[in-house]
């Protein structure tokens, strides 16, 4: 990577995210088997498709810079995943184990919260308005994703894993 | 780690988010250190005072449950701190590191956000109202400063890098 300027900065961000967004897309089916609740399940299903939807937009947006998509290792994603299937493969408890991957989800959405929406504002500052219009849709996917656990998790699940 | 339930989880979070407070306590003054913008760097310095008390805090927390302090290794932070390390090794323009440090910082509060905001809940549904109160003193910081950050971000950093 040679980074020289913001716009070489969104660049290498973009491939970042589209590294990060890939390996989700490999991690979701392996949640998606393991959730004990199946209003869970359901939310990682649906999560699955709006990734893959993510994936197609940053390679428009890669277009859009004219550059070709490229995927650069994100040392952040593979942290954060990495701490998830340690907790899959440790906890037996179905409910806990329902818990602790709410938790990782979430944390999997915060860390695409916070790239997006330095992207978004990048690209403004960078007079890119068709990049920022286009990652702005995903980022309010990401943030209603983010709600939707909690929400699972305030209902239901961590009650049952006190319990 | 042993987790059979969700008080074992709550458990297992505050020793790696101990973890990561400490390594970010590492990281904070050699961001203050590379920070060309003097608004930065007081946004580093300040948020390096608030780290101090989040590590106190949390060693209240464990106290309250019982336990003695321990850091657990996190994958999650020692990714998100490598992506910053290296972008802040490869770039060399002022105003192009200063938003990329943003960004990273931004990335660590995100991850700090969620994982605060994954063990009030734990410990509400837990009766440790103590603990839950303790640690929103500290996810009010933390969203704070991620704030704080977007402001100096979006108010002048990144006109200068794309100018």
């Amino acid at each position: 990577m040679a980074i020289q300027n913001l716009e070489d900065l969104l660049g290498h961000t973009l491939e970042d995210v589209y590294f990060a967004e890939k390996k989700i897309l490999k991690s979701l089916p392996k949640m998606i088997k393991a959730a004990d609740s199946s209003e869970l399940a359901k939310a990682f299903e649906a999560h699955l498709g709006e990734t893959e939807e993510h994936v197609t937009r940053l390679e428009e947006a890669f277009k859009m810079m004219g550059k070709k998509p490229k995927a650069t290792e994100c040392p952040a994603i593979l942290g954060i995943l990495d701490e998830a299937e340690e907790l899959m493969e440790e906890i037996k408890d179905a409910d806990t184990l329902d818990a602790a991957m709410i938790a990782s989800a979430q944390a999997v959405e915060h860390y695409e919260i916070t790239r997006y929406g330095t992207m978004i504002a990048w690209a403004k500052e960078l007079g890119k308005k068709d990049i920022a219009t286009l990652l702005s849709k995903t980022l309010k996917e990401e943030g209603a994703a983010d709600k939707k656990l909690s929400s699972i998790a305030e209902s239901r699940l961590n009650r049952e894993a006190a319990a």
